[in-house]
């Protein structure tokens, strides 16, 4: 740890605020995740990498960087690590989910700013987050006003590339997706002086890919009417992969995979027979947000799936790895990407048909619908959601929140209600 | 006034809640321009079309759709108006500007939606809007998160066209706009079974700049020390300007001019000499909603220009009239369009080169930022507008308001200090 504070101090962070959230998170984690039963035993790796997470993976992005590496910060699942990594780059999600930021945040943010735009920023201006200090570029998007506003002050400090996202999913669009994926590649090799080549495309596209395939792996798992492995823990996997190595990502969690689907041939299950299962859409949960996961799996049920960007919405679809040219990888790149159906599309029915489809594969009881305050187009969408759900007869609740912990009594209040009527069905 | 409601009722309004609305705008109206001294003659005009304002223009829209015409409605100055005339249909603008359509759009929005989304949502769906009965189609557009998820909502009671604006404005974005435009002519064309020719969209160019070059010669006159016309009436005539017949309140306000310019040579002002004039910055005003020019104009100040999408977004820069092929004209049409400055592109500098420019024009003492509560883009914006007026010595309040009174008194205050600390200097 005395190593973690010299980097932390060459990057140029502030120790002592720092070190307020240092002593928290431990805390927090112990509460939220160690107390849980029998968990997998593979779980010792994502534990690792949550205690010493502004230690070990920062200290290898600096290792990176003094062979001559670039690293790239990404905020969103819409940005395509493969052209980075095609660079040999690194791309690396950033800070973004603990009130601890927000105040940071507020000093040049609308207070009506959802909190992770609101934490990530303030993660940035109070130089409180090693990936933040790190990261020699940030990739934005035009995902939301918040994030597009946003980058602007961001990029005062540090220099920000902004891909226009088209607002539509129509065929013309995702050509201009495309269009703007051969931008941000010829932004990276500039930036890091390396040629995106087929050949590194491909390899790109398939560690990637394999990412993505061992997060697949995972979810089937949960599908299990013997549920091997918590929402809790699931969901850290989901936060921890938008910072690992992604080859090593992959390769830890197909071996915990190896063990889940061992206990399900053992019957294994990590809550009893008839626990009611709860399924998380709506807007993302950043690491260290555990809040409602915490709640749903302490009320007497357990979070099967999260149709969210720290879930479903990372992981479903694969880059097609034929394509021999950099150009028609790109175009199967932006195909996979325009199939994740986020909010701020107009319209969004394809995500009503992946909450349908969903909550049928992981045999869902209930869903709870998501919002972080201040999100207008998951809230907004949310009418549509909470209405296709009710029409169709699966109970859905609909629940708004922040980072803070004020609201936590209440939302207990209501989940617990939610599950004991869920439980009386 | 009872041709009025038999036309409210054939129209399927909801006359007994339209009527609580009908009761109050006349004494509003009354308490906030007739009030006023030493007012143009030549405002009677536009005092008689927000006298009826539910009567008279929709009466004739109905007009044009019983001789088989079309009539579209507009929420943003982004759609080109061009292309509906050319298609011989009208375009109009929608209610949206009073807090007694607030409740009807929170049945269905976030409360966290700005007021001007609330109200335009709940207009239509609590039918007590003439314009929103009327139009046979609705043009939207993707400029904000609020609307862009609201078409969704409104698209299910009426139909509804969205055009997706770019975020950015590079070279390929204002290619992009051209495409959409050609894709809305398209659009147009099939709804109305009209063909736009050159020479009709030529004509159609024609009569829109007409109007837009007759409220540039309305504000040359507010440029002037010698002020021939309050911010109140300015701000009713910007208002009147989205949906009167555009030939007629091209005439009106030209006629209007004349009065103004004679005024200016006889050196007769509506405010006495050394009056501090204030430009108001922002989101906008849309009618009936005057509180702040009210509040600034009763606290001993003028305003002489709005920066606003009710103000110079709406009619600064003219679409060239020299093309002769379709093609060429929407090219043109888009550019114009595409200098708009609105807080929905990232990034927006040539806004903040706008604010200089016209305080400059105006000869503004004081600058009054104006947001809408929940408008997140021109919250965030307004971070660098006042800083940037800041840095330039120019005076700034920074305001954020809704639909409601209950911060009148407050607000009041606070411009009040804002006037006394401008005529202390």
């Amino acid at each position: 740890m005395a190593d973690n504070r010299k980097m932390w101090s060459d990057l140029g962070m502030n120790l002592e605020l720092h070190d307020q959230l240092c002593e928290v998170l431990p805390q927090a984690f112990g509460d939220v995740f160690l107390s849980q039963e029998n968990r997998p035993e593979a779980m010792d790796y994502y534990n690792m990498v949550v205690a010493d997470i502004h230690g070990i993976r920062p200290a290898e992005l600096i290792e990176h960087q003094k062979k001559g590496g670039k690293v790239f910060g990404t905020f969103c699942v819409y940005v395509p690590d493969e052209v980075i990594f095609a660079a040999d780059a690194i791309a690396t999600g950033l800070c973004g989910g603990s009130q601890f930021w927000v105040p940071g945040g507020e000093k040049v943010l609308p207070v009506n700013t959802c909190p992770l735009i609101k934490a990530s920023v303030g993660a940035r201006l109070d130089r409180t987050c090693p990936f933040f200090r790190i990261a020699d570029m940030y990739i934005g998007e035009t995902t939301c006003d918040g994030k597009k506003k946003a980058w602007e002050i961001l990029s005062e400090d540090v220099p920000v590339y902004v891909m226009d996202l088209p607002q539509m999913k129509r065929a013309k669009d995702v050509q201009a997706w495309a269009e703007e994926i051969t931008a941000l590649k010829d932004q990276v090799e500039e930036f890091t002086g390396n040629k995106v080549t087929a050949e590194k495309l491909a390899a790109a596209i398939k560690l990637i890919n394999d990412k993505r395939r061992a997060l697949d792996r995972l979810y089937n798992c949960r599908k299990s009417e013997v549920l091997p492995i918590s929402g809790t823990d699931a969901l850290v996997i989901s936060q921890i992969a938008f910072y690992d190595d992604p080859a090593r990502f992959a390769q830890m969690t197909n071996k915990l995979c190896d063990e889940l689907e061992q206990r399900i041939r053992d019957g294994v299950s990590v809550v009893p027979a008839g626990t009611k299962r709860i399924m998380l859409t709506g807007t993302p949960l950043a690491i260290p947000n555990w809040k409602l996961h915490n709640i749903v799996e302490t009320s007497g049920a357990v979070v099967v799936c999260e149709e969210m960007c720290t879930g479903t919405r990372y992981f479903e679809n694969l880059v097609d790895e034929t394509k021999e040219t950099v150009e028609d990888q790109i175009q199967a790149i932006a195909e996979r990407y325009m199939k994740i159906n986020c909010a701020c599309f107009t319209p969004n029915h394809g995500r009503i048909d992946d909450i349908f489809r969903l909550a049928k594969e992981y045999k869902v009881d209930g869903i709870i619908d998501v919002n972080l305050k201040f999100c207008n187009l998951y809230d907004t969408e949310g009418y549509f959601v909470e209405r296709a759900m009710k029409e169709a007869g699966i109970p859905v609740l609909g629940i708004e929140t922040d980072y803070t912990d004020s609201d936590a009594q209440q939302l207990r209040t209501r989940i617990s209600a939610f599950v004991e009527m869920l439980n009386s069905k």
